[in-house]
């Protein structure tokens, strides 16, 4: 059996192209289970995951929690809020506690970025980064180009661009480097104050101008404006961003070709996205969230063999 | 086999009187598993049912999550504090993208009246209103007809009196609701200020003196007053209300006849009802309770054959 | 088969040294189960337990819902935020509402003292106390004794001293009970200030220099100081309490033999205890949390023959 090269999913910085065709390859078979009558495997019988979320996160760990539970592991759920954590533990000293209750596999979220780079030094289970921070979202980004392959056949070759707050967004960085490994190429689209200084380091073009990145791109990644960052100085108000960068169904039709729409969620409607756009055939956004459950059953599967 | 003639249980106003008795025949069965040693069938094997609580619900969520597990369900909960709903997300996207995970059934607490029937025009799966505001709590009326039942006999012909808050109770609307399509004949008993308006468009009967109602009655389903509607300006003061509309066991006595107190819970002892009412042989509080769970367990088994 | 001598874990003050015998030996079973790849066992199947948790507690229900996960019980969670218990109802109601669910045990923290010796007055279910405000802590108590006996062979005739905070501490009255029911030397050690005034009618020795005690002791039991109580009177502050109680490698080393160092965690490091210590070859706190989940399992295992 092929397996993958490292024991934990910390980052797409930190795993290879062929890393990463394998786990597409196993979430394909999983996509098939998914679409049976009978969704649940044994793969992961006996096998005790945690998720650790000191963040809260509903639609990422309900993605975990059914993909752990489809694998027919044991799942045990620990958040911060009402814990330990508030009492002044170290993280170290609470994971190893859980770790110390026999669980074999932990799903981290956290607002520190490194944090799951600095348990991996220190603890024995496999690590599943769910977020850390601004840094890194590795299995946004999997399902992400899991998407664009299943939708355009192959991600090499293809033109996508990422639009949106790429300077907060762990989402832009780990699609970035996914995208990379696989042969696209990659642009970001923003306004100029949330476009991280040195981006162009990274190897990606850089566009202000939303109608130009479109006409460019085949996928268009719509990343979503945190509404809790409209108090920020450079800011554009929502307003104005809506205006200069808001995707309706008129802009795309004006494309005169065919481009792809993807959106990690939750929607802004009328930001971002109208929801003509995102209502749209042009639109996998749906279908990104189906592959969310297939992508974490194949990571999760494929780490187990290196418990 | 016997269908339910809906794909949802939106509201009792929805359902036919057949379908109330389908359902009470379903649950018979069930209530004879839930007293086996072995409490558990394999029904719903294969099917994942999401429940989502936009407003909080301990007793109800508890009722049904015991309901799916007995059936052998596959189960994930989602509550509206700490999710995406706080990043303002649309009802209909979040259910979407819960639904896009391969969840088969929803089981939905909302603050908005008409929520459940609003969703169930937009999408595919299953729908039970586990509480939609002011207006209906189908599952509750159909425990508390199915409570009668077992303790009566029939609801046909029986005298069904219902005091407290009319005004506000959706246990009011659909207990009014089940009651009649089974042949009761329903009374409401309450302060003029709890009192809907229009409430004798319903064909019930109206009485503001609760001894006479009490005098009247076969089973008295007396509602919870909530406490924090006190504020209110017509309002009587909860000294008032149990003044005039409190029960208690004294009250019970002098009727010289018997009756059945029912009481949806949480109870306000000495409120509402007084503690010797409440545990009293005329109580049938808890096995409400205990059936709630063999109707839950009815209903998802009827719908899922709708799947 | 041997039998508990009661029909719920109330405190240890309740059961005889034989009971906490024969709740090692099971625990030792359920060891060696926990260290197999296949981690359950089928023995509570079919047996459904209620975590009814009116205080926050992650690390103690984590512990006891993988205990119940690893018989293969029927789980359901209760936690006191966003429930009928803010709605005022009583402990009684509460309890009794679950337990119409047809559920056979109940595990219960509460903040008043004595609430599950009152419910096990009222109630069929077997009760587990999972902690009674400043009263009891008996799973602990049990986990610590059982963690003294894998370390050192025998709790009979060690001598253990309990240091920190012993007036408002359930794990250190529970302690006290179980070690001297096991034949153990207990002493207490902490500033006067927070010892109980009676402590000697109990039977144990008490000093007030923690190196004394050190010298004293084969095992030291050090309780984490809660960092909520700085506000009193007549406490020491933090920084004087870890200056004249913080137990660091450098003081260990100078007792010139070999003691074992345990914490009921959270560890409040450079508080009560050096990281230095903490994680020495002195200490055993990570055994200790592996141990709850073998003696949480006895324990429901052994009263579930009683249900």
């Amino acid at each position: 059996m092929q397996e993958l090269s490292a024991r934990h999913l910390l980052g797409i910085k930190d795993i290879t192209a062929e890393d990463i065709r394998l786990i597409f390859e196993t979430a394909d078979n999983f996509k098939d289970v998914l679409n049976r009558p009978i969704k649940k495997v044994p793969s992961l019988r006996d096998i005790t995951i945690a998720n650790v979320f000191f963040e809260n996160s509903t639609r990422t760990r309900l993605s975990f929690e059914l993909a752990e539970k489809r694998l027919s592991a044991d799942v045990i759920n620990f958040s911060s809020s009402g814990s330990s954590v508030k009492k002044g533990e170290t993280l170290l000293d609470t994971v190893n506690n859980i770790l110390a209750m026999k669980v074999d596999m932990i799903v981290m979220r956290h607002a520190s970025p490194g944090a799951p780079h600095f348990l991996s030094r220190h603890i024995k289970a496999n690590i599943v980064n769910a977020g850390d921070g601004t840094h890194e979202h590795p299995t946004q980004a999997l399902l992400d180009s899991f998407s664009i392959r299943e939708k355009l056949g192959d991600v090499a070759g293809k033109k996508v661009v990422i639009i949106g707050d790429i300077m907060h967004s762990r989402v832009a960085l780990s699609n970035i480097f996914a995208l990379q490994k696989l042969g696209a190429e990659v642009m970001v689209c923003g306004p100029s104050t949330l476009l991280p200084k040195h981006i162009q380091s990274l190897g990606v073009k850089v566009e202000l101008d939303v109608r130009k990145a479109l006409a460019w791109c085949d996928v268009a990644n719509v990343l979503r404006i945190q509404l809790e960052r409209q108090q920020m100085k450079y800011f554009p108000s929502l307003r104005e961003y809506s205006l200069y960068y808001g995707i309706d169904k008129k802009l795309l039709d004006s494309l005169n070709k065919e481009i792809t729409i993807m959106h990690p969620g939750p929607i802004n409607r009328g930001v971002e996205l109208s929801s003509d756009a995102a209502d749209s055939h042009h639109s996998i956004i749906l279908n990104q969230v189906e592959n969310g459950v297939a992508i974490r059953m194949a990571v999760l599967y494929l780490l187990a063999s290196k418990v």
